[in-house]
């Protein structure tokens, strides 16, 4: 259930509420959106507590969502979330792309592949600052060194730019220096962070884990929007299974099955799934044809030497060549690119 | 390694080369093709048996080819597997449409889908006289009486048709009756039954394993080549993972991955793989964007009273307004429908 | 729920309860026991379709079964299943020893090693003649000749023996040959070879399949018994997952989970789901903590030149160590070995 | 590789040493150990940089280590790890019992349990005051006061305490709080937090994430090693498969193959793992038959009213029985409980 509170309503009103809550053991958030103050419960009370809880005086109104989220689901605003960053929309019509390398390595490295992307319709510029890696002895990162060529190249470019951030204490300075902000797979139950960046005011980028179910990934997006943030961009990048000709196995069924639960956009990265980038073209395509709203795609111009993820990277003149195919594809789902 | 015998050999001249793998204990197969004798070595020998392999009076050459498949590789065979049965070809440049119920359940029932299917573009009209189910209470299939209606319905109407075989007794009966075998997802490691339908004379279409890799899968179709059927159609129809919105994961990644390892067409079973219809559209246009040759799609007229299931069941009406979608897809990546 | 038929009931008055049943749309199946003929219903039906079904004049008496396997279920059958073969007992007090090569590879090799199983405390000597083999190109085992070499051994040494039998067309033969069937996890969905040992009067070792959940490993059993044969062991042997540094993960959770659904004995093969001997004493040790009634090892006396699993397989003389460990954790469970 | 530094050498010597890695590419990692200074390079370097290495001034020796764990390796170590805290020695011959509720509810909530456990032989008070929970309106712990609350118990009576810590901002106040400090699944590649927890100078219960591989899950306890803690614990509690007759699928094999890889000690969850409590005894003796050397074990004296994982808290008397039990596995085993 989510229950909106009356703009009028004084802070000891609300507290009654909560008291009332609190008392029928309801599990809930309070979730304070740009216009409104939202109070989600875990679970639906009965007929008699939904009554109870409505005739309150701090209460506007109540809407019962049979689905453990509810702030992301389509049923509570059946309208699609289209987010809005400088003149780039995701999740309206047109399929947004969304390229860079893995890691931010050095000015140059970035300055020479913004410049290319530039060309094949590129509207944002990924690149990673902060790298979690699964050794400890492995590149981690340039930190808030590679956050400063981020912004550098974004001025320079034009391009909006996003980047991955880890650490709690870190997401204030990522979210002044960056436009869109990124949770890893492997911090998307990272609750502590999910919170923190609910409050960061910026859209996020919210990764499928590797081993998360569908709903779980949903319930993430939940935790960001119930502390105040509703610009949630899901992007499927595959799920971890035996199958081990591909890094993971990429479920494009996660992309209508997402589009029927909730209102959010959801885009795909075809590389981290796919490990190699034979298959990149194939994968995005498809990505496309089932309905997703952008895509994430790993571009290097020197990707043998590429401090991570060389081997799943396009060079910038084969995403030039494959944004076309893109756009044919796109087109043929009455969309642009 | 594959070794090509001459077609002037004589007997004890194969005699003589087996007694020479066996003595050096490398696992052979002898596979007779139409139009040559081939043995294929499960592994590659060292350089001096190759050269005494060469030597033998029947060889006429060898191949090495380093993966476990070796009639399957696109490798040995660079030129792409295109299959024709009647005016259909499967692998060529247009897409195939195979559609129908999933069982087989009156004459009414299947001459009434089929009729409606003409419309759609429907190439080949699937069904199944003999079903494998979970449970031994469950409905298990006509039986010989599904397979003599599905032939009246193939005279009538001028469609192919295709159906499950499971026994490898049935083999003979089913193979006079219909088109296309298909080998179910349970019986791609029924090694019985592949050696069987690699007698049998006819196309087979070869679904993945709910938990087969892609190469395992590939193995499986190397079966059937290797005991003299070359015709072999894989399927993909989805994985056994974690995620449970979906009845199996629909691996998309493998139609690229075994169009690199193979030269055979790969066609996508969006129904068994999602479980449920509403997913149906996005995953077919996903699957041609990806590039499959063909798709198999459930139809049913009336899905409520299915004995099998309905729930993943397109309406025919539906898949003929899908039709008009998917081509527009096969047409933005340089196919037709 | 399952229908138990009067013993005196005439075959027209059977006839007319199958005509109820199929005008209501109630899948079963007829299976005869050794002692009664029993109706099996996929579904409970109607409380009025129940009463109806009871006041048939053959019916002896209903059980309503809500589990979809009826015969194999615990509450159909609360006493556990013991099977008696020769002096050899599984599912009692003591847990049982099945070991030997994967395959049978000469009757020297068989013999040598039997004669020193014989010191171990094994009772069943496990070896295959027919292997089902990923490859076309590997070693696809003896056949009948190894079945004979099989029961030679088993009649100098006086252990039980048992064998895979993959295809439908040898079961009569290998029942003829052999103490005890194995299905293997390739073919635990084989449904017509399931039905087909179903009839062979001898127990059957089905071994789950690995990608099978618990409820489909005993649906499958359930066929083997709705065909007349009650004499069902159950054998898991690992699941895939994503996890590599085993060749499969050994459920042990499976155990007690199958204990509490059926009556059925269940053991553990060790060797397969580890697929590599340093595992097997630990694996070994915790399937028998775990409530494991017996044990189905891999043991060769020379693994390197083993023509399977070699790597997997233990010597004889570990396992005789082996078994003394084995002993002190199975008398610390309250059972012998 | 593994380079040890001298104690004698100056920074400047250090800094020489790095800038030669960093010259030739060589990621790498400082560690800080309580005797020493050691670098962890992410490979082993050529034949000819080792030597250039070995010869820098500030170098002591150099151990080539070829698994991507090098702290943590068996090769390095040879010697198993045994952690004491106080009188409680996790790795040593005696099998350790950690219990205790999934949450602390209430400071009377935990008396009442711990004096309970007090009998039961449990060496350590679970609980915890942070709670990852999928959704965001559920509970989400007592936060600070839950850690005070977990201290009073711990002086009362006598045990050791551990609990989970998700936040790196809490990682200090939670260290002087408690004894041992968990990292739950969800966060085993919460790299931040590792290398937190690495500089926190108390023991920690690594559990492993749901869907990491073994290998994974000894790198992340790597990185908390190479961040200067080497009181590692590694808890397995299941990872995610396609079964879902249980929560998560316990991988016992993994004990063995972790006591190969590594020389930490490694502990249990049959709570977690299994989502029902009807299976923990089975579970855990198992898991002690494995090698286990301790279980951490759910209990709640009023399971119905639990505020998290009730259906798997086994109740005191329940655990006091089950100890009995485990005990004599234990000494099956060569051990003591």
């Amino acid at each position: 259930m989510l229950i909106t509170i009356k703009k009028t309503a004084k802070a000891e009103e609300i507290h009654a509420l909560k008291q009332l809550l609190d008392r029928n053991g309801l599990g809930h958030r309070v979730c304070l959106t740009q216009e409104q103050t939202i109070i989600g419960l875990e679970n639906n009370p009965s007929e008699a507590i939904s009554k109870e809880i409505k005739e309150q005086s701090s209460v506007e109104e109540i809407a019962s969502i049979d689905t453990p989220y509810k702030l992301a689901s389509l049923r509570y605003k059946p309208k699609r979330t289209v987010i809005e960053i400088g003149n780039v929309e995701i999740g309206g019509s047109k399929v947004v792309l969304i390229a860079g390398p893995c890691a931010i390595e050095s000015k140059e490295q970035l300055e020479s592949i913004a410049e290319q992307l530039v060309q094949s319709g590129t509207s944002i510029l990924r690149g990673s600052a902060y790298k979690p890696r699964t050794s400890p002895y492995s590149f981690q990162g340039m930190g808030p060194e590679g956050l400063k060529i981020h912004r550098e190249a974004q001025k320079k470019h034009g391009m909006l730019i996003e980047t991955e951030v880890m650490d709690v204490r870190d997401v204030a300075l990522v979210a002044e220096h960056v436009d869109i902000l990124r949770i890893g797979a492997r911090n998307m139950q990272n609750f502590d962070l999910l919170k923190e960046v609910g409050k960061c005011g910026k859209p996020v980028i919210l990764k499928r884990g590797i081993s998360a179910t569908i709903e779980e990934w949903v319930l993430s997006a939940e935790y960001i929007m119930a502390h105040g943030n509703h610009q949630v961009i899901l992007c499927e990048r595959g799920i971890r299974t035996f199958e081990n000709a591909t890094r993971s196995t990429l479920d494009l069924s996660s992309i209508p099955v997402v589009k029927q639960m909730t209102h959010l956009p959801v885009i795909v990265d075809p590389s981290h799934a796919a490990g190699r980038k034979d298959l990149i073209p194939a994968l995005a395509k498809a990505a496309i044809a089932a309905g997703a709203d952008g895509l994430l795609i790993e571009v290097h111009d020197n990707p043998k030497e590429a401090k991570c993820d060389g081997k799943q990277s396009l060079l910038p003149e084969e995403l030039k060549s494959l944004a076309q195919d893109l756009r044919k594809v796109a087109e043929a789902v009455g969309r642009s690119l």
